[in-house]
C-alpha cells in the first residue's frame, strides 16, 4: 500500500489536483487546482484532503503525526512560488486557512485569515509593506478571528449566550471608537490599532485562559485543527441534516498565500456570478468593495458596489462600479469569466481580490441559483452548445422547479398598495406571513402552524433553521451575495435583503421605517414581493405564476429523457384538469371519500351519514342508492377530464366514525334531519369510536363488513365508464382496494365487484368492460406477501404514508411529540413522511416489487403516497423499477423532472 | 405414471391399506385395514381415498368417471368376503357410507347407514332376517338419513330454520306415536313402520322435489357424493378452523358391509375406550346399548348401559353391563382391547356391534382424552414399556396441559353447599359462569366479556362454537361418549353431561330441577364441578389444582428433551415465584409500568402523575427521585426471586396519557393533591392525547424526549443489582428497550444508561456490573434493520403483539369490528394475536433472527408477546432458532412441553 498522500499543492499554472477530485480535495480545493491548470492568477497554496479530516475524527480529534511534516513540505513549494517565506522575519508569507467540503456549505464552517503574523514577522512585514495601518489592522483581525475560531469554538469553550470572545472584542472596538468619536473603522489610526491588538491579546488570555499564540507554526497548526473541528460544529451539522449531506464526508482545508484587498485604494475584493443567479440572464453579475477583505463583502456589513453597469440598482447606483474604476482589471476579470464558463460548462460563483492593481482568483464554484435562473441558464447553455440535453435536464434541481409554479403577488392587487420599504430582490416569488424577529421564534411559530416572515438586521449561519421555517426572509442589510440571499436562493425561498429603510430593533421585537411613522410589531402581517424587492404591510392576494414558454420547452426535453410514468393524485374533475395541464399521464389516486369533505359536500355527506346511522342493511342500501348518483357524477367527470388516460379509483378508505359529527349541536341537527333520536347519533358515534383508528375498521375492512358500500362505489364506476363509452369517450378506470393485508381480502372483494360488473354489463348490453383491479400496498404484511397479492391484483400502488406509519410504528398525527427530538439528535436522516425511508420502508417496497413481479411479470407498480412528488423518492422509485409515481397536481412537473434525471443517471 | 388407485379394499385378515396410510385413507379407513391385518372381526368393505375427494372438488364437485367402476370392483371383493351381494333380491348386502378424514372430526361430517335397501331387495331381506320390524325400521332410518344427508344437505337445498326434512320426518314420527299413544319407538309395529316409510317417501318427494331413489346403485353413489360434500359443510369448516385442519386434506369415504346391533336382544352396539379417557386409569371403559344402532349411543338419546363393573356409576348402575349380560363376547372384546393397545401403543376409542351374538369391530382410533388422562397414560405406558420417552412427551397435547393447572372448586367452600343436581363428570376442573341456553347466546355473551355456562338438553355439532365460548358445559342427556362429552374433553373444558334431574326448557330460557322448586333462568350464576359431576347455584370459590407428582415427573422428562429456553413474563416478585415453580428459567419481560396498575399502586401512581404533570425538567426529576425507591424495591425483590436466573427489565412502555385520570372528579382530586389547578391536569391530559396512541409517544420515544425517566429506571435496576450482590446474591439483570425502530434509538438510550452505570459503579465502588443491553423487536422496521439493531443490542425479544399489530395494521383494541368477519369467511387462518401469523409476521421474525445473528453470531433471541405460550407459536420459535420463549406464569409448562415436542420433531 502506497503511503497516504494528505496534502496536494497548487501554484502558478500547475497543480497536483484537478476539478474532478472534489471528493478528496473538496469543491474549493479541486477548483483552485483547476484554475491553476487553466493558467488563471491564483495565489499559491495547498489543500489538505478530506481523508485527513476523517482520519482526524477517527484518531479521536488529533492530527496524524505525518500530517504536519507534509504540510511544511508543501509550504516550501508555496514559498518558492510566492517568493516569500512563512514565518520569515524579513519576507513573511501570510496564509489563509479555509474549509472546503465536497459540496458547498456557505458560511457553515470556519476560516482564519492572516495566519503567520506574530511578533517575529510583524517588523519585517511593516518594512516590506510600508503600511503600518494595514499591518496592525491585519493583526487585530487575526487576533479576533483566531481567538473566536481556534481558541474558543474549536476548543469547545462555553462562554454563555452573547459572551463569546468575538463579541467581547467587538464591544472593545466599539467602545474605543465611541470614546474617540469615530464613526467608521477606517478612522482608527495605525498606532491605535497596535494598542488595541495588545489589549485584545490581554483580553483573550483573561477570558480564554491561554495566550494568543505568538508563533507562526503553532498558528497554522491551530488553524488546520479548527477547520477540521468546524465540520462538526452545530451549524454545520444542522445544515448537513437539512441538505442531506453525509456526516462522514469530512472537509478539506485550503491553506493559501494571503493576498490583500485592503492595502488601499488600488486594492479591492469582490464576488461575482458569471450569469445572473436570480434570473439566469447571461450578464456578468457581481459586487465589489475597494480596500476590503473578502469577509466584508460576504458578511453584508458594508453595502457593496456594483461590478458593472448591468449590476447597478436603486441601492447601489451611486457607488463606483469596477467597470468604471478599474477598467483594465475588469477586462481581465471578464476574460477569466469566459475561460471559466467554457471550462466548467456552468454558471460559476467566483471570489477575487485585487492587491495593488494585481488580480487574484481566490475561489470558483458552481453558483447557487433560483429555479427560474437554473432553467433559463440550462436552456441558454443548451442553445450556446455549452451543454447537451441530458446535462440541461440535470442542471435544474427538481425541488427548485417548485418556485416556477409558486404564487406571485396579484399584480392588480399590488398596484393598489404602496410598499412601505424596498430592498434587493434576493429570492423570487411572493410570501405573506406574520413577522417574527428571531430564528427561534420562526421555528416555534412554524411548529404551531403559522406562516412567518423572518425579519432580521442581517442573517448569519445561526439563523438557518429559522430561515427554513419562514415563508419569506427580509433583512435590512446585506447585498445579493449576503448570507441571507445565498441561503434563500438555494432554497428558492422568497427573500428581500438590504432593505436599508428598515430599522430592526430585535430586542423590542419591533421595526421602524426610516422617514415614516410605521412601526412593525411581532405578529404583524407583511407581504414580500421577492421578485421586485417590495415590502407591504397586510396581506396582498397571491396568484399562480403564469407558465413561461421556456418552462414548457424545458419540460419537453425532460419528457424526452424520462422513462417512468407520472400520474397525479386528484379527487375532482377540476384537479384532474390542472394536473393534466401540468403533464400528468393519468390519475394514480382518486379518493372516493373526497366528496364528503369541503365545499359542495353537504348533500353527499348527509347521505353518507344516513348510511352510517342506518339500523340495518336495507336502510343502508337505500341511503347508498341515493348516494350513488353523486359518486357516479364525480367519477364520470373525472374520467372525462382524463379521457384516454387511466384513472385509479380507490374504494372508501377512512373509518366511518370520521363522518359522524362530534359536537352535540351538530349531532342534534343531524338527528333532526334524519328523523331519529340524538341518542342514536351519539350511540352510533360511540360504537364506531376506535382506540387506534389508523389501524381500525377502515379500507377494505369496511367493504368486508358492509359489502353494499363496495357495491355502490363499483356500480358508480362501471356505470360512469359505460355512459362515457356510449358518448364516444375512452375512459380507462382502475379499481384499487385500500388497506389490504392478505390476498383473501382482494378475493372476497373481487366477488362483490364481479357481481356488480355482471349487472352493469347486462344493463348496458355489453359483454365486457375494460378495467383493471389492483391494490394499495400500504400494510407491511401486504408487502411481505406480495407474491400472493399479485395473484389477484393486476397492479400495486404503494401507499407510502400508511406503509411508513406501520413500518415505523409512527402515527403521523402524533409524531409532533417526538419527531423533532429524533431529527435534532440526528437519529433519523429525514422525516419519513416527506421522503421515503429507503433503508427500512424501502426494503419492503423492493421486496414487494420483486415478489409481485415473480407472480405476475407484467404487474404495474406505482406509488401514490405523498412522497411520490419528492425528488429523492422519485429517484428511488425509478431504481426500484416502478411503472409510475403519482403525486399532487402541483408536484407533477417536479416528479417528471426527477424521473428524467433518474433515467439519465441510472437508466440503461 | 401408474393409474391413480382410488379404492382400497379390506376384509377378513387382509387389506390393501394399513395403519400408516392415514393421509390417503383417513384415520378410520387406515385403522379398519390395520384391524383386518391384525385378524380382528371387521365387516368387509373398502375405502375411497382422500385424493378422490380432492379430485372431486377439483372437478367442480363431480366424481371422476373412473371412480364408480373402481367402487363396483371393490364391492365384488366385499360381496365375496361377506357372502352376500349388493342389490341382490335374495341375499342383499347392505352397506354404510361414512366419512373419515386424516384427523378425527367427530360428528362433523355425514354418515348414511343401511344403504342398499330398496323395493327390489326388501322382500329377500325380509325373508332372510325373518324380522319384518327390523327390516322396516332399517328402511325408515335409511329414508330419514338419506333424505337429510344426501338429498337435502349435499344438494344445498335451503328449507329454512327448523324446516329441514329430518325435522319434518321426526315430527311425523312423533305425531304418529302421539296418535297411537306410544311412548317409545320400540312400540311401533312392523306394519306401522312400513306405512310410515311410504308416507316418509311421499313427504320427501313433496318437500325436496325428487323421489327417494329406489335403486341400490344410485343410493351408494349418492351416499359417496354426500360424504365428499359434507367435508365442506358449515360445521365441518367451522370445526377445521378451530382445530387448524387444512381445507385441502379432504375426507376418505368408508363403505362397509352393515352389521346390525338392532336385530333383537342378542344384538347390541357399543363404544369403548381402552383406558379411562377422563383419568387415564388402565381400565376398560365403555358403554353399550342392546338392540340399537351405533348412532343411538353417540347421539346420547338413550342413556347407555355400562360396559363393565368399572364403568358403573350413579346414573347407570341399575342397567345391565355387557360383562354381565354377554360374558363370552365381553371376554372376546377384552382380548381385542389388548391386541389393539399392543399394536397401536396408545389408548384407543373403539366402536363395535354385536349382531346375533357375533362381535364386529367397526372402528378404532386414538381416543380423545383429558389432559390429566393424557399425562397419566403417557407415564403408565412408559412404565409398561409400551412407548419410549419421546413418544410419551409427544402424547400430551400442550394445550391440554392447561387443565392440569386449572382451578378446581375450593373443597372447603364446596363442602358447605349442596349440589342442585348431579351428572356425569365429562370434563374435569371447575367453572363458574352465567347460564345461557343457546350456542348463539354463548358466543354473544362471550364477546361481551361474560363467562358463561352453556346449558343444553343435549349438544349437537351445530353447538360447537357456543361450547368453545363457554367456560363450562352442562347437558341433561347423554353419556360419557356423547357429543358434548367428546368435544369438551378434547378441549379440556369443564363439562357435566347426563344431568337427568335437569329439565331444560330452551324456548323459555329456563331450567327446572326434578323434585325441587329451583328455577334456573338465563344469567343465573352456576358453579360446575366437572371432576365430580356436581352442579351448584351461585359462585363457589375456585382454587388452583395442587400439582400431582406425575406431572412433575412428566415435566422432568419433557425438560430432558427440550432444547429451547422457557422464561416468563412477570412483573412482581409474587408472579416470579409462581413462574419459577412452574419451571421458568428466568424472566423474559418485566414491565416497569406494572406498579402503576392494580392494588398497592396508589403511591407510585401518584408520583408518576406528579412527574407527568411537572411543569419542567427540575420538577420532573424531583418526582422521579421519589418514584425511584418504589421501582428499585420491586426490581430487587424480583431479581431475588429469580436469583441466579436472568431478569429482563423493560423500560416504561405505554404513552404517558394513559396515566392521567380522565374523569373530572379524579382530575379534581389529583389537582388538589398536587396543589395545582384542575385546568392544568385537564390541559396536560389534552396535550398528551393522541389520535393513535399505539403508534404514538411511547416506549423508547418517551426516553428520547425525557431521558430522566430512563435514568430513574436504570438507576433503580443497577442499584437493586448492586445491593443484592452485596448481600451475596447472584442477580442477572437485562435491560430491554421497547418500541425501537432504529439503532440510533438504542445508541442514544445507551449513552444515558452508561452515564447512570458509571454513577452507580462509583457509588458502590465497583468497576463493573454484569448486565445485558437489548431491544424489543416489535416494530416492522426494527425487524427489517436487525443487522444494525444487533450492533448495539446484545439480545432481541420479539414483541409479537405489537409486531402483529403493525404488520397487519390491526389495532388489537379495535379488531372487534371486523375480525369475526375475517375468521367467519376464512380470510385468515387464525387470530394473529393468539397464534403467530407465520406467513407474514413470521417472515419478519425469521429475517430479523438471520440479520441479527449475521451481525452478532451469539445474539440471544427470545419472544415475549402473548403468543410465547401458544404451542404452534412455540414450535415456530424453535424452528426459527430462538434462544427462548417467554410467557405468562401459567403457560410456562405448556411452553416447556411444546418446546420439547418441537425438539423431538424438528431437532437435530
Amino acid at each position: 500500500m502506497s503511503k497516504l498522500k494528505r496534502v496536494y499543492s497548487f501554484g502558478k499554472r500547475t497543480a497536483e489536483g484537478k476539478a474532478d477530485m472534489k471528493n478528496l480535495l473538496g469543491g474549493k480545493g479541486a477548483n483552485l487546482a483547476e484554475m491553476c491548470l487553466l493558467g488563471l492568477p491564483v495565489p499559491a497554496g495547498f489543500t489538505i484532503t478530506t481523508e485527513a479530516c476523517t482520519e482526524y475524527y477517527e484518531n479521536n480529534c488529533s492530527l496524524d503525526p505525518d500530517l504536519m511534516p507534509e504540510v511544511w513540505a508543501a509550504m516550501k513549494l508555496t514559498e518558492e512560488t510566492m517568493n516569500m517565506k512563512y514565518g520569515d522575519p524579513a519576507n513573511a508569507l501570510l496564509v489563509s486557512c479555509r474549509s472546503g467540503a465536497r459540496k458547498s456549505m456557505p458560511g457553515m464552517m470556519d476560516t482564519v485569515l492572516n495566519i503567520g503574523l506574530c511578533s517575529s514577522t510583524i517588523p519585517g512585514f511593516l518594512k516590506k509593506t510600508n503600511n503600518p495601518r494595514f499591518v496592525w489592522d491585519s493583526y487585530r483581525r487575526l487576533i479576533m478571528m483566531y481567538a473566536d475560531v481556534v481558541m474558543e469554538k474549536a476548543e469547545g469553550i462555553e462562554l454563555g449566550e452573547g459572551r463569546g470572545i468575538r463579541k467581547q472584542l467587538d464591544e472593545m472596538l466599539d467602545a474605543f471608537k465611541h470614546k474617540k468619536g469615530y464613526k467608521s473603522d477606517t478612522e482608527i489610526t495605525a498606532d491605535e490599532l497596535k494598542l488595541l491588538s495588545e489589549e485584545f491579546k490581554k483580553k483573550v488570555k483573561d477570558v480564554l485562559g491561554t495566550p494568543f499564540p505568538d508563533d507562526a507554526k503553532a498558528q497554522l497548526e491551530g488553524g488546520i485543527k479548527a477547520v477540521f473541528k468546524s465540520w462538526n460544529g452545530k451549524k454545520a451539522v444542522s445544515y448537513r441534516r437539512i441538505e442531506g449531506i453525509p456526516d462522514d464526508w469530512g472537509t478539506a482545508v485550503n491553506v493559501q498565500a494571503m493576498v490583500f484587498g485592503n492595502m488601499g485604494d488600488t486594492s479591492a475584493t469582490g464576488v461575482a456570478f458569471t450569469r445572473n443567479p436570480a434570473t439566469g440572464e447571461n450578464l456578468f453579475y457581481g459586487e465589489w468593495l475597494v480596500n476590503a477583505q473578502g469577509e466584508d463583502v460576504v458578511a453584508g456589513i458594508r453595502t457593496p458596489s456594483p461590478l458593472n453597469d448591468e449590476t447597478k440598482n436603486e441601492q447601489n447606483k451611486h457607488l463606483p462600479s469596477m467597470q468604471e474604476a478599474m477598467p483594465k482589471t475588469y477586462k481581465e476579470l471578464c476574460d477569466i469569466r469566459d475561460i471559466l464558463e467554457k471550462s466548467f460548462h456552468d454558471m460559476l460563483d467566483i471570489e477575487f481580490t485585487i492587491q495593488e492593481n494585481v488580480l487574484y482568483m481566490l475561489q470558483c464554484r458552481a453558483g447557487k441559483r433560483t429555479g427560474t435562473a437554473a432553467l433559463n441558464m440550462a436552456m441558454d447553455m443548451l442553445d450556446e452548445k455549452l451543454i447537451d440535453e441530458k446535462t440541461a435536464v440535470l442542471r435544474v434541481d427538481p425541488a427548485q422547479l417548485d418556485e416556477l409554479l409558486h404564487p406571485i403577488c396579484n399584480p392588480d392587487a399590488e398596484k393598489k398598495v404602496k410598499p412601505i420599504v424596498k430592498g434587493l430582490p434576493a429570492g423570487p416569488g411572493a410570501a405573506v406571513g406574520k413577522v417574527v424577529f428571531t430564528a427561534e421564534d420562526a421555528v416555534a411559530w412554524f411548529r404551531k402552524g403559522e406562516k412567518v416572515i423572518l425579519m432580521r438586521e442581517e442573517t448569519n449561519p445561526e439563523d438557518v433553521e429559522g430561515m427554513r421555517a419562514a415563508v419569506g426572509i427580509l433583512t435590512a442589510r446585506g447585498g445579493m451575495t449576503s448570507h441571507a440571499a445565498l441561503v434563500a436562493r438555494g432554497w428558492g425561498k422568497c427573500c428581500i435583503v438590504g432593505a436599508g429603510g428598515l430599522h430592526v430593533e430585535a430586542a423590542s421585537k419591533t421595526a421602524k421605517i426610516h422617514g415614516s411613522s410605521v412601526v412593525i410589531k411581532e405578529g404583524d402581517i407583511l407581504t414580500l414581493n421577492g421578485t421586485k424587492g417590495n415590502v407591504y404591510t397586510g396581506a396582498i392576494a397571491l396568484m399562480d405564476a403564469t407558465e413561461n414558454p421556456r418552462f414548457q420547452e424545458f419540460m419537453k426535453i425532460v419528457d424526452k429523457h424520462r422513462k417512468m410514468g407520472v400520474r397525479t393524485n386528484a379527487d375532482t374533475p377540476a384537479d384532474a384538469k390542472i394536473a393534466r395541464d401540468f403533464g400528468a399521464e393519468g390519475i394514480g389516486l382518486f379518493r372516493t371519500e373526497h366528496m364528503f369533505y369541503g365545499k359542495g359536500s353537504e348533500q353527499p355527506l348527509f347521505l353518507l351519514r344516513k348510511m352510517i346511522l342506518s339500523a340495518n342493511e336495507t336502510e343502508r342500501r337505500k341511503a347508498l342508492d341515493e348516494l350513488s348518483g353523486y359518486v357516479k357524477k364525480d367519477m364520470k367527470a373525472t374520467l372525462e377530464a382524463m379521457n384516454e388516460l387511466p384513472v385509479t379509483f380507490r374504494l372508501i378508505d377512512p373509518p366511518l366514525h370520521e363522518f359522524v359529527p362530534q359536537s352535540p349541536d351538530k349531532q342534534e341537527e343531524l338527528a333532526k334531519a334524519l328523523g331519529i333520536k340524538k341518542e342514536d347519533v351519539e350511540k352510533r358515534g360511540e360504537a364506531l369510536h376506535e382506540s387506534n383508528p389508523m389501524m381500525g375498521h377502515r379500507g377494505v375492512r369496511l367493504g368486508i363488513t358492509y359489502p353494499e358500500v363496495t357495491e355502490m362505489t363499483v356500480r358508480a364506476m362501471f356505470e360512469a365508464t359505460m355512459e362515457l363509452i356510449k358518448e364516444g369517450k375512452k375512459p380507462h378506470p382502475e379499481l384499487m382496494v385500500p388497506v389490504t393485508c392478505d390476498v383473501s381480502e382482494l378475493d372476497v372483494t373481487k366477488k362483490v365487484v364481479d357481481k356488480i360488473y355482471n349487472e352493469v354489463c347486462k344493463k348496458f348490453g355489453v359483454s365486457k368492460i375494460d378495467y383493471k383491479y389492483g391494490t394499495m400496498i400500504e400494510i407491511p404484511r401486504a408487502a411481505l406477501l406480495s407474491d400472493r397479492m399479485a395473484k389477484t391484483a393486476e397492479f400495486f400502488s404503494f401507499g407510502t404514508n400508511d406503509l411508513s406509519q406501520m413500518t415505523f410504528g409512527f402515527s403521523r398525527d402524533d409524531i409532533g411529540g417526538f419527531m423533532n427530538d429524533y431529527l435534532d439528535q440526528k437519529m433519523l436522516a429525514a422525516d419519513p413522511f416527506q421522503t421515503i425511508d429507503q433503508e427500512g420502508v424501502g426494503q419492503l417496497i423492493i421486496m414487494s416489487v420483486q415478489k409481485g413481479r415473480a407472480t405476475r411479470p407484467d404487474l404495474k407498480v406505482g406509488i401514490c403516497g405523498e412522497q411520490g412528488g419528492d425528488p429523492a423518492s422519485v429517484e428511488f422509485c425509478f431504481k426500484t423499477g416502478l411503472t409510475y409515481v403519482s403525486c399532487s397536481p402541483f408536484r407533477v412537473p417536479i416528479a417528471r423532472l426527477a424521473a428524467a434525471q433518474a433515467s439519465i443517471k441510472y437508466g440503461k
